[in-house]
């Protein structure tokens, strides 16, 4: 049973959590943990969260899930850990697993947490970006999953599995290398076309009418949340500076075929690429 | 009135303008060119065009659509207009507009061809890629307007309205500017996104499960058709070899930031970028 679930950070991945959880286990009270005042209150308002809760109650947790900043994650969950019973399980879902995985590595109550990164989400942030079944078929990466005892483990990946989550199991090192590939990157590419055309184009308005869908797609993820982002690029700066070298050098090398005039070369470059189309239908 | 309409290229403009067409003007006859066989008969099973054609038909015809490639067109342009009686009008719907209004600026037919670029597509290709209503509230750049003889241009222009397209008038320098930054430059930075993750983990097939609408959206662009889209930077090369520059430029300034431990820089720039929420606000 899992009637006492606390979430901490009531946002877009928190409270659409929160949202699924509540329609399967509609028995259990989801207590609502966050800085802001008013995002609690939006949350109340909203019937995402029943209640509003404290640190300190989470001794009475059966379930803590923590979606907050990565850097703030690492911070806090010791602090979550030490309070929690026995019977808890304290769960992350940040986009970066190998510090958080560290920063417990030896604590006491280490065999009741577990690491994950549910990977779904919008450009937009904070409660009112919460919607259901944003889990629904997607891929949650669930790192070290040996080290967290196996009854509480059990409970929590039901409950995910019920609102949809397709479970994939992987090291802290090698989930932080891939999704830099998969995800940060995707996030700097869109920032970085965004900075571009703003500052070529913010002294003619009207041009911002040429944009088609296809720049509207290619740049949907700059809308997203610099406080989110900036920690996760820190923490996994590593990684992510491997992607940057490997994409600056990649356009780079398209840009000096286009000025050698080699098209031959530029049409092959596409059509090599092409072959995203496949790896996508694998997937969706 | 235009009885006889023909389209050069059945694919995916081409033939989403013959459906759209065909709804507000039932009685037209919507001729279709093609070098692809294939092509012509899957639109004429499509119910996309009413019969085949060939080029020593134009002159019968009231209005030519040129949707191929934009080498091939600015090769077929001369061509066509040699062919077209005083009544009949040509329109161009390439991505580039300064080579092909070139190609024709002196051609005793100037004023029957009409030079336009509706900024409208998906990612895919060919007459099954055709769909209706794709014109709906995009916007058709016409550059040089005042070279087309007005009778002509007036009635384009108003079918063009009724299937959804809202006109922007613009000289071709300008188009072939600012659709650098708009539209060339977020397919660059597609392809080679997908490059860069392909060649990372091409043999590492399970990673694609870490996919998530993020990489899904920022990369749709890498499906895009090489044979499309080769001329087109073929074309334009000096403006988007300027584009890929400046790309670059930021994205090595952004990789230097998070060398340097700047991530107050990198959480600037990108809140800074976020103002592309309120300009993509603004278009749709």
């Amino acid at each position: 049973m899992m009637q006492n679930i606390y979430i901490i950070g009531i946002g877009l991945i928190g409270g659409s959590l929160a949202l699924d959880i509540k329609r399967k286990r509609p028995e259990a009270i989801i207590h609502g943990i966050d800085n802001s005042e008013d995002h609690l209150n939006q949350a109340l308002e909203l019937n995402i969260i029943d209640e509003k809760a404290a640190l300190d109650d989470l001794e009475k947790a059966d379930l803590v899930i923590l979606s907050i900043p990565v850097d703030a994650s690492v911070e806090l969950l010791p602090r979550v850990l030490d309070r929690i019973s026995d019977f808890g399980l304290v769960v992350d879902v940040g986009s970066t697993k190998l510090d958080i995985c560290e920063i417990v590595k030896e604590h006491p109550k280490r065999r009741n947490f577990l690491a994950m990164h549910p990977i779904a989400g919008t450009e937009f942030s904070g409660p009112k970006a919460a919607i259901p079944d944003l889990f629904q078929h997607k891929t949650n990466i669930v790192c070290e999953v040996e080290k967290t005892a196996f009854k509480l483990q059990e409970k929590a990946l039901n409950l995910f599995s019920e609102i949809g989550m397709r479970m994939r199991y992987m090291n802290p090192e090698s989930h932080d290398k891939h999704i830099a590939y998969m995800s940060h990157l995707s996030h700097i590419s869109s920032f970085m076309l965004g900075k571009t055309v703003i500052e070529k184009e913010k002294n003619e308005r009207d041009i911002f009418d040429m944009a088609g869908s296809g720049f509207e797609s290619t740049v949907r993820l700059a809308k997203s949340s610099p406080a989110m982002w900036t920690p996760i690029f820190k923490q996994n700066k590593e990684n992510v500076i491997e992607t940057l070298e490997d994409y600056i050098a990649n356009l780079t090398q398209f840009k000096e075929m286009m000025e050698k005039d080699d098209f031959d070369g530029v049409y092959n470059e596409m059509k090599d690429t092409n072959y995203i189309k496949q790896i996508l239908n694998g997937i969706s």
